[in-house]
């Protein structure tokens, strides 16, 4: 469960009686068993859940989904539509313990409703971002990225969270090769067998033959040939702004941009309420909805599903593939 | 007449033949009136014009589109699909009588089919964009700008045709204001009471707080006030991934942003066969379809006149309020 104060409850709520998505998978939430029970009464659904204790041991023949009631936060704590330390505490503290479980073996995937980037800041200090938080909780610093998938298009970037002013000087043969490479073993693991990527320029025309900077030149195009030569289907650079048209028109599976609202701007423009958010790099999958928590409709009962399905669905299908690999390794739950 | 080796031709010769598009108005076509029969052939249309000699004075009274025939490029000239000195010549020579034609105050809109850059440059050495072989044509230095217009919805730039790296330098109060200023009084010209304008932030989520760079803070927002106390309906900064949303929704006239991708991204992935491309800040309108010469699909007679349609619209509708502002000062031709 995500922040509290906007749809993220009845999001929870929506997504455990919408039977279909999570069939053939085995839920367990994490989160307190009233701020469930209200996020149900918004939503108004039932949503039959088993809930057990926080310690007690998640059995693994239930029929309906496992709620792990850490009894963190009662709806007198909750302050509707506002991004509080008490909600960032509830959520960081949900996150933490579903990383755990999928760290130890017994979850393959894991989904969360909505953050609140402000809350989680003040619940946790260094609250950069997901990677960072799920870096410090595993205690890893593998390489990780963020993936937006709409449908069957992802788009991966080089660079995130970071000034514009910056991205110039952080795009390197390096980083570029490595987003390739952590994007083709994620959509592999999504069941892409050889994904198409398209990479982006970082220059208007993509810089139009070095006229507008040389990035693509002496940079892209060097990283673009080395993961063709490792055997990548990657292509590019190509203008930023037509290499989603081309995307969405069925020539590539993914396209890589090199920093966020490169990617951000088309996404958002091509599937607002559709749009997932995966991070990719660690053992298992960690997928939510693009949207946020949209505080302005808390408590109303109508916030839109759609993105929330596409992402849980996401998760299951690559948590199948998670634990079909674990059984082959011997370290199956 | 733009680049005689795409679709140009085909599309001159189809706005003239589509008359309902230009009822109403009078024009004047530069180029060889032996490749606009070409054009004509391919598109498979009767495009009747009267045809006049270069230095021939241009009949007030013309029923039909006057043809100027500046016989400056023969059909053997003519290499399809490609970008050569020759095309670029004659796209230059066109596009410089028409604006000097403009200039001289007999005519009140300009309009180009496409050109393509690389034969333009072999022409004329240093041309960057329009704008700059603008200004060295009608010898001025005054603030112009590249607009992109989507039916009701325009997007003007502070920056355009330059490295990424080099943008966040290039964002002050002075230019944003200068073009919040100029997209204002551009827009009036084409209609628009009072344009609602949005201002794009730089950085991702518009700096989140000046967590990821502070031009929001310390250069677009003091920007947006000056031009709030000024009278202009600007607003913002808004993150550039969702304004666009808002924008599409009805909520904004326009979207200023910061850079060229921003934009062109958004506007050609809502309307790639639609956009228009205008250049204000001179004396009088510059448009041309956002599309290109489409070399892949010369002499096949398909070219979509969506785009020029609207184009050919826009400076019509334009370059009556030019020759209204005209008449009022005494200026008419």
């Amino acid at each position: 469960m995500g922040d509290p104060a906007g749809i993220s409850p009845e999001i929870a709520a929506k997504l455990v009686a919408s039977r279909d998505i999570h069939a053939g998978a085995q839920l367990v939430l994490f989160g307190d068993h009233r701020i469930f029970t209200e996020g149900a009464r918004v939503a108004g659904v039932t949503a039959d859940v088993d809930v057990i204790s926080h310690g007690e041991s998640i059995p693994d023949d239930s029929i309906r989904p496992i709620f792990v009631d850490l009894r963190n936060l009662s709806l007198e704590q909750v302050t509707p539509a506002t991004a509080t330390l008490a909600g960032g505490l509830f959520a960081t503290e949900n996150f933490r313990q579903a990383l755990l479980l999928a760290d130890a073996g017994r979850a393959d995937a894991v989904f969360f409703t909505p953050f609140n980037k402000k809350a989680m800041r003040l619940a946790y200090d260094g609250y950069d971002d997901e990677i960072r938080f799920v870096r410090d909780v595993l205690k890893t610093s593998g390489a990780a990225s963020e993936f937006n998938v709409l449908g069957n298009l992802w788009n991966a970037r080089v660079t995130s969270h970071i000034p514009l002013s910056q991205v110039a000087s952080a795009i390197s043969e390096t980083a570029i090769l490595r987003a390739l490479t952590l994007a083709d073993r994620c959509m592999r693991a999504a069941g892409f067998a050889r994904p198409r990527i398209a990479v982006a320029g970082l220059n208007p025309h993509a810089g139009d033959g070095g006229n507008f900077g040389r990035e693509e030149i002496d940079v892209i195009e060097p990283a673009v040939q080395q993961a063709i030569a490792q055997g990548l289907a990657a292509e590019g650079p190509f203008p930023s702004d037509t290499v989603f048209l081309r995307a969405k028109n069925g020539y590539f599976d993914a396209v890589l941009t090199m920093y966020h609202d490169q990617g951000q701007i088309a996404m958002k423009l091509m599937g607002f309420d559709r749009g997932v958010t995966l991070i990719g790099g660690f053992p298992f999958p960690i997928c939510t909805p693009a949207h946020g928590t949209a505080y302005e409709i808390a408590g109303r009962g109508i916030a839109n599903l759609g993105a929330s399905r596409e992402a849980l669905s996401l998760a299951i299908r690559m948590g199948a593939e998670v634990r079909a690999k674990r059984a082959a390794e011997g370290k199956a739950a």
